[in-house]
C-alpha cells in the first residue's frame, strides 16, 4: 500500500513542504530510510540526518526551520513522534492482524466463561475462577492462575505467567515471560540459622493501562496488595518486590530493582539498573539517572543520580573533582614541603 | 472464618491485653488493617503506627512498652514476625489448597514413575529417566529435563525450566520462569576472532530446603556441579553462573550476579544487585550492602558496601568526603594563594 | 568408556610425558579431580594444583615447566583449554545425545514445513509462515511466532520465545527463557500526564553463530531491526533494547543491560552489569568492566571501568585516592592551623 504526502498530511492534519505527490510505502529511521520510506525529526542530536536522509518524507515540528537545502517532501505537525505513532498503529494494524479463537490444546478449567472476542492461544492455561474480559488475548503458553481477573483488552504474551488471584486491568500489556505475583522474599530466621519462609498471602494489583516488560517479575505482598498503578510503564527485566507500589504513569527503564515495601509517586522517570531500598517513599514527578541506588526518602520533583544518589548537578561535578583527586594529592603534598622549608 | 484474640492467643502461646473477645477473619499491614484484621509489629521503624491502626488484634513483643493508647487488643509474643508467619501458613493452606493429581494434556516420558500424590499441572513436561519424589507439585508449562532429580514435597512453579541431569533436594520451591541448568557461558577465542563453544557437561544440584526466586537462573557447571547448598534463599532475577557455590543459608536478593567458580560461605546476608567476580571464595556470615562490586576475596564476619567494596563503615564516610570535596578544593586553593602571598 | 593417555594425545595431536597407558574415563575440575579423570592447565592461578592433584591425565602448555614432581600423566599441547573443549565435545555428544522427532501434543501451523531431521518438543509452538532449518531443534514449551525464521542448526531450548516476524541465523543457540523480540519501549507523552505507545514494527535479527543466554531479552525494532552480529555471544539475563546493535564476536557477560539504539562494535569483551546509554556508538576491540556505566561515545580499543566509566587503569587510581580522602582531609586542616598560626 502507498500513500502520498498529501493523504497522510490529510489524515494527521499537517501541512505538506516540497512534493505532494510523492509516496510512501514503508516507515524507517531518519539516518537509514529509502525513498519509499516516511520518517520524522523530532530529536535534535538527529537534525542533521534530514539534510542527508534519503527518506521520501520526513514529519516535522511546525516551527522546525532548514539550515540547508533539503531533499525530501516535509509535512509539518504539532508533534512529530505522537504523529508517527498514530501513523505506526494504523501500519502494525495492517501488518499483524490481532489473532482470535480457541487454539487447541489448551486448558481452561470448568466454569470459566470465555467472551467471544478472545484469543486463547495453543498449550495456554486458564485456572478456576478466572475472570477474563472482552477482547482479552492470551497468548501460547501463557499461565493464568486460579481466581486471576484480566480487564477488557489486555494483552498476555506468550509465557507470562500470572499467579493464583491477582488482579490485571483494562487495557493492560503483559510482554513475554513476565512473571506476576510469585512469592515475596520473606523469611524469618530461626534459633539454628536457618530460615522459615513467610507465606506470602497478598496479591498483585495492576491497574487500566500498565505495561509489564519480557521476563520482569512484579511479587505477591505478603498481605495486601504489590500495586501497579494505572498507565504506569516497566520495561524488561525489572524487580518489583512485595508490597511496592509503583505510581500512575511513572516510567522505568530495564534492570532496576524495587525493594520491599517502597513506594514510587506518581509521573517519575526512573532510569535503568537504579535500585531502591526497601520501605522508602518516593514522591511524585522525581526523575533518577540510570545505576543510581536510592537508600532514603525521595522528595517530589527531585533530580537525582549517583550511587548513593545525589542531585545529578552535583553528580557531575562530583565525578569531575575525583578525576582530579591525584593532582590534588600532588597539591596537598606541595603546600606540606613548603610549609616545612618555612619553619 | 472467625477466630477470637483467645483462640489465637491459646493457638500461639501468648498473652492477651485488651478485648479477649475481640474477633478478626484477615491479615493486614500496621497502617492498613482494619477492624477486621490481626497485624503485628516488629520494624521499629513502624511503631508510631500502633498507636493509630483500626486493626482489631496486633501482634507484639513481650518487652514492647506503649507510649500512648492503642486501641486494639495486643497479643504479646516472643517474636511477632515468626508468630504471625506461623498464622500465615494455617491461612495459606486454608485459601488456596495445594493441588492433586495429573493434569492433561502433560507429557511424561515413558518409564517415568510418579508417586500417588504428585501434581502435574497441564503442558509440564517430564523427560526420560527423571526421578519424582513424594507430594511433588509441577505447575502448568514447567519443564524437567531427562534425567532430572526431584526431592521430596518440592514445588517446580509455572514454566520453571530445569534441565538435563539436574538434581534438586527435598522441600525446595522453584518459583515461575527460573532457569536451572543451562549451560555455562564458556568460550575459547579462535585465530580468526571468533570463539569456540565449550561444552558445559557438569550439571546443578540444589541442595535440601532451597528457594529459587522467579526468573533467576543457576547455570551448569562446565564440569562437576554449580552447588545452592541447603536453606539458600535466591531472590528474583539473580545470575548464578556456571561452577559457583551458594553456602548453606545464605539469603540473596534479587538482581545479584555471581560471576563463574566464585564461592560464596554460609549465612551470608547480600543485598540486591550486588556483582561478585569470578573465580574469587567469600568466607561465611558476610554481609554485603546492596549494589556493591566485589573483585576479590572476602574474610568471614565482613561486613562491606560499595563499588568496589570497602567496610561498610568506610563506604558511609567516603561518601560524606565525596560531598565536600568541591569545598576541598577551594580551600587547598586559598592555602596556595595563601603561600604565594607569603613569599 | 576408557581412554588411555596415548589414545587421547594421539586425537588432539598432543605429547605424554608420564605413564601413557593411564585410563580415564571422565573430566573434572584440577582441584577436584579423582585418578580417573582428565583435567587442564590453563589459568596461572591454578597452578599450585597441579603438584596436588589426583587427576590421571592433565592436559598443560607445551612450555609449561614443573618446579615440584608432578604424579599425574602431562599431555603437552598448544592450548589445553582449547583441547579440552574438543575432548568435551566428544563426551557431550555421548552422554546427551540429541533429541528429534516431532513430540506430541504441539502445534504446527497449517502450511509450515518441517524438514526431516528437525526435533520440536511437546507444547513446542511454530507460528504460520515460519521457516524452519535443517536439523533445528525447538525444545519442548519454546514459542515460534508467525513468520519467524531460523536457520540450519540452531537451537531454541524449553520455553524460549520469539516473537513474530524476528529471524534467527544458522548454528544459534537460543537457551531458556530468552525473549527475542518483545515489543521495545516507546512511548510518547500526552498532555493529560499519561503515556501513548509507540506501536514496535520493527524486528530482531539474529546473525549465524550466536548465542543467547537464558532469560536474556532482545527487544523489536521500533521501525528497521535491532540486531546481533555473527558470532556474538551473549550471556544471562541481558537487556538489548530497541535498535541496538551488538558487533560480531562481541562478548557480553550477565546482567548488562544496553538502552536503546545503542551501537556496540566488534570484538568487545564487556562485563557484568555493565549499562550503556542509549544512542551511543562505542567502537570495535573495547574492554569494559563489570558494573561499569557508559554514559557517551567510546573510542575502539579503549579499556574503562567504573560509574560514570574511565580508563582502567584511573579507575584504580581513584579507587586508592578515596580510599585517603579522610588522611587528606586531615592533611588540609593541619596546613590551615599552621597558615592560621604563622599570621
Amino acid at each position: 500500500m502507498e500513500f502520498t504526502a498529501n493523504q497522510i498530511a490529510g489524515l494527521v492534519g499537517g501541512a505538506v513542504e516540497g512534493n505532494p505527490k510523492v509516496a510512501v510505502s514503508t516507515f524507517a529511521k531518519i539516518e537509514e530510510a529509502t525513498p519509499d520510506a516516511i520518517t520524522f525529526l523530532a530529536n535534535p542530536k538527529y537534525t542533521h540526518y534530514i539534510y542527508s536522509t534519503r527518506a521520501g518524507i520526513v514529519l516535522v515540528r511546525r516551527d522546525f526551520v532548514a539550515e540547508h537545502p533539503v531533499s525530501a517532501t516535509l509535512i509539518r505537525v504539532d508533534d512529530p513522534y505522537e504523529t508517527l505513532s498514530r501513523l505506526l498503529d494504523f501500519a502494525a494494524q495492517a501488518m499483524n492482524p490481532a489473532p482470535t479463537g480457541i487454539e487447541q490444546p489448551s486448558f481452561v478449567a470448568e466454569g470459566v466463561k470465555l467472551p467471544d472476542d478472545v484469543y486463547v492461544g495453543a498449550f495456554a492455561y486458564i485456572g478456576r475462577g478466572a475472570k477474563i474480559g472482552r477482547g482479552v488475548k492470551i497468548y501460547p503458553q501463557a499461565y493464568v492462575g486460579d481466581g486471576v481477573e484480566i480487564g477488557d483488552g489486555s494483552i498476555i504474551y506468550p509465557g507470562a505467567k500470572i499467579y493464583h488471584g491477582c488482579r490485571i486491568g483494562a487495557r493492560c500489556i503483559i510482554q513475554a515471560g513476565a512473571v506476576i505475583g510469585a512469592d515475596g522474599f520473606g523469611f524469618a530466621p530461626t534459633a539454628d540459622g536457618s530460615y522459615h519462609k513467610i507465606p506470602q498471602i497478598g496479591i498483585v494489583v495492576i491497574e487500566d493501562d500498565v505495561e509489564i516488560g519480557a521476563n520482569t517479575t512484579v511479587d505477591r505482598a505478603t498481605m495486601g496488595c504489590t500495586r501497579i498503578c494505572r498507565g504506569a510503564k516497566l520495561d524488561n527485566l525489572i524487580q518489583a518486590a512485595h508490597n511496592t507500589e509503583i505510581g500512575a504513569n511513572t516510567v522505568i527503564a530495564a534492570q532496576t530493582g524495587v525493594a520491599g515495601s517502597a513506594k514510587i509517586g506518581a509521573q517519575c522517570m526512573i532510569g535503568g539498573q537504579v535500585g531502591f531500598a526497601g520501605h522508602i517513599t518516593v514522591g511524585d514527578h522525581v526523575n533518577i539517572g540510570a545505576q543510581s541506588g536510592i537508600p532514603g526518602n525521595v522528595p517530589s520533583g527531585s533530580i537525582l543520580m549517583g550511587y548513593p544518589a545525589v542531585p545529578a548537578r552535583d553528580f557531575k561535578r562530583q565525578a569531575v573533582y575525583v578525576k582530579h583527586l591525584a593532582d590534588l594529592f600532588d597539591r596537598v603534598s606541595k603546600l606540606e614541603k613548603a610549609s616545612q622549608n618555612d619553619k
